[in-house]
């Protein structure tokens, strides 16, 4: 399907499901945005749970998104529950013209929700010539270090700058090794999971897909992957007065009220310190990217240019819709 | 040894070395607190490099200090080459005052040295009641991914905030699997190293503790913190106008130059956002804690937990002096 068709039903069903056209319109950009960059689990197959939780009333698809203005550099969103997308499009545009204004700008937002790739928004900012840092918490996937049972979510770290280039260098990564859905695909293949991603329900690390389904998946680097992931929850549950300690709902299996989530944006302008950043961060790159490489790798790579590479050639191409997604866009349009 | 003693003839050796009282009794403090939390990489095992590289004129014995104030919550400060402990004690002192001021504060340091640990200087600001978040780069250690050369730093991330108890939680984590020296100490002792901590000098995966002396240490978690990295050293390097992309001198064999190590410090007030964060961080700690457990963890411990409980435990005692740190004492003195 042409990416200008898609979006133009993806404003459809939103508007269909009480979205004014501008909310839509944000929301079917981040969403194509996600598949454009190959980050499926963002994207489209997300589109019918969003319309639940629409239809039942736990996303508010009419907002009324108060920006509260603590000093000129910091200001907190209450989202209303609004859909994510909206409250980090308002909330990552207040950080920047906050930033523009003062040097550096910090936004807290509570009552959101699933908002996609934290690297979507890092970009806008990084557009803008700005520095950016963006946390958010998420549904429990990890388990914490010593725990048996998973509490932080996916808590992706993320920071974003000019590169110097017009690829821009976004790091976006989750603190997670793997996600459940992959170990459940490696279950219903027989396949083996890699070491040290998951434990079985007794806490012994295993291989086994199966086992690691009744057990838990761990956080990156043990110890220390848990305490990024315990500071992403403080940074964006418990400072900015959202859900934390892992109760942010599930969106795809609990109905049981919003999730809640909460996001921190910092935002702070390149030159603050020095007046020849551009050529300074293009001498990083560079002299990465020039080191003695190991035998089969072709390029040092930066966080964000394999991300742009496929977005610059999924974007030329229409987008694919698997069979499930089809389906559920029929539903969503009938 | 007891503790008063030791401070009192560091401060006699870093006098001796040409230090004012006051910076020399910020470097001692500093020395015996890494003692204290056992963190021995950062305690008297440099002393004597210090005391080289000041003889070498590398560190600045009485720097002029500049703080540049860019606003009311952004300072910029040049150290002239001093001793790391200083231009840190001064930066964290002035993060602190920013951000009392206006809600945020943001300290930027260039020509600055090795400074200990990230943690020291997140406690000071964790106990004015605030966030922080630090970053510093360090001479080549880790080997971006792909690449067969050390080229980022141990580069710590460091987050700190008021746990709502007397022990704070402070996460300061290295972004390298394994250090140098206890690669060397394998060796030494034939034993091996874990898997996917080191590659050997063609660039496999190693065990062996020799080969891999010959090969690079790896980031955690591969791509993911081999980002993690390269974000700590933008942070704290290109942006701050210090040494950057692998140019941070090694303190112990590089005499070519001053370190001019970068460092970065973000502060922020807890109750920007919500007024009851005592009881949220209380909550959310304790949340966690209560997680069932994997069998033999007796608790589920926050980051900091086990540093103060050995600096508390260490405090009660003389501190141990190895052998070859009494011979550099004594000739220090003499």
């Amino acid at each position: 399907m042409k990416v200008s068709k898609l979006k133009s039903l993806l404003i459809n069903i939103f508007k269909k499901k009480g979205l004014k056209y501008i909310d839509a319109s944000i929301s079917a950009n981040a969403i194509i945005n996600a598949e454009l960059v190959g980050a499926y689990g963002h994207g489209l197959s997300r589109l019918k749970m969003y319309c639940d939780r629409i239809s039942k009333k736990l996303i508010n698809p009419k907002p009324r998104i108060k920006i509260k203005k603590i000093s000129q550099s910091i200001s907190h969103l209450d989202a209303n529950n609004s859909i994510g997308f909206v409250a980090a499009d308002i909330a990552v545009k207040t950080a920047i013209k906050n930033a523009k204004k003062t040097g550096i700008g910090m936004v807290a937002v509570k009552n959101s929700g699933h908002y996609g790739l934290s690297g979507y928004y890092a970009e806008q900012a990084v557009k803008k010539n700005l520095v950016t840092m963006i946390y958010t918490n998420a549904p429990p996937a990890v388990a914490p270090h010593g725990a048996l049972k998973s509490l932080f979510g996916t808590n992706p770290i993320c920071f974003g700058i000019p590169s110097g280039s017009k690829v821009p260098f976004i790091l976006d990564t989750s603190i997670s090794v793997i996600n459940r859905g992959k170990i459940r695909v490696a279950a219903n293949n027989n396949q083996k999971i890699p070491k040290e991603v998951a434990l079985d329900k007794f806490g012994k690390p295993t291989t086994d897909a199966k086992k690691a389904l009744e057990g838990v998946q761990l956080p990156i680097a043990g110890y220390r992957g848990s305490g990024l992931a315990w500071m992403v929850d403080i940074l964006s549950g418990v400072l900015t007065g959202a859900n934390h300690a892992g109760r942010v709902k599930d969106p795809f299996d609990d109905f049981s009220g919003p999730q809640n989530i909460g996001h921190l944006f910092i935002t702070f302008k390149t030159n603050l310190f020095v007046n020849n950043f551009n050529n300074r961060i293009k001498d990083n790159i560079k002299t990465i990217k020039k080191l003695p490489r190991i035998r089969g790798v072709k390029e040092i790579m930066y966080p964000g240019q394999n991300k742009y590479k496929r977005f610059k050639m999924y974007s030329k191409k229409d987008i694919k819709i698997s069979k499930i997604i089809k389906k559920d866009l029929k539903i969503l349009l009938s």
